[in-house]
């Protein structure tokens, strides 16, 4: 990556209505920044929404992003965990080919890796996997060279480590 | 809800670029229609992303919408799950008040929802937990009364039971 181009963890806390994930979304687009995942879901207060968005760009013009999702009406508070201590997990499912004959080695992998089976067929295993990016990477390059059917992934999730405030 | 509104779990398949997902976005909040979670992340081809979105609404419009999507031009795929045979699943990130007078209780309910305590302080607990949205609603029903102090969940996603194709 260019000079000055990091990936950035951000989250938003946003009024849980139609129209502002285009807005906020609107917002990255059209600096150019691809959203490399992104995770939206309710929070405790179910009126409200909890975005966990990861970006790669130039610092400065994200907190320029950052100042402008601040204006925005519905948005209630961002949060850059960049560089902060935090708790990450990312959960995975991935949809692999299981012959017999390889079926012994691929549930080493899975035990390895603390994954579960959670679908099986006559030809396939499915593989639920949670932790880091990195964790679900590394599960993914064994896995493949039995052959990838299919892989969805969640996008990761951040918390601050410690107590709050 | 109103008849005819029911939830609908659909998944797009769509080039990694940036504007995809306010284009994808844009299209459900101008027919008026909440997502009440997405998760968005790469496939095992990193060109391409994944994007699993849950929203409550009028099957007819949806289908109207599903149409407009697949004639944009960075979607390829769009599958509508909807009484479909699935595998669901969904994480979640709970920080939860944890007096020690408290903590035998929480580590209870942290077991029998086969979750994990990922960080601990002085007074809180970050417990991960990995399940049906179902699961995730009824672990944070019952941490709630020791007060949550923060919650993130990345939304579901879905994946077709049995071998593809």
């Amino acid at each position: 990556m260019p000079k000055n181009i990091i990936q950035h963890t951000i989250t938003t806390l946003v009024e849980n209505r139609p129209g502002v994930l285009a807005r906020v979304s609107g917002l990255f687009a059209r600096r150019g920044f691809n959203i490399e995942s992104l995770a939206v879901s309710i929070t405790n207060d179910p009126s409200i929404s909890r975005m966990t968005i990861v970006v790669n760009g130039d610092g400065n013009v994200l907190e320029q992003i950052t100042k402008q999702l601040n204006k925005l009406i519905d948005v209630i508070k961002v949060i850059d965990y960049t560089d902060q201590p935090t708790v990450e997990r990312e959960l995975a499912m991935i949809k692999v080919n299981a012959e017999t004959k390889n079926r012994a080695e691929i549930m080493q992998i899975v035990d390895i890796f603390r994954a579960k089976i959670i679908d099986i067929s006559e030809k396939t295993f499915t593989v639920e996997v949670t932790g880091s990016v990195a964790k679900i990477d590394a599960i993914e390059a064994l896995l493949e060279s039995h052959g990838i059917q299919e892989m969805v992934r969640t996008g990761k999730i951040v918390m601050m480590r410690g107590a709050n405030g």
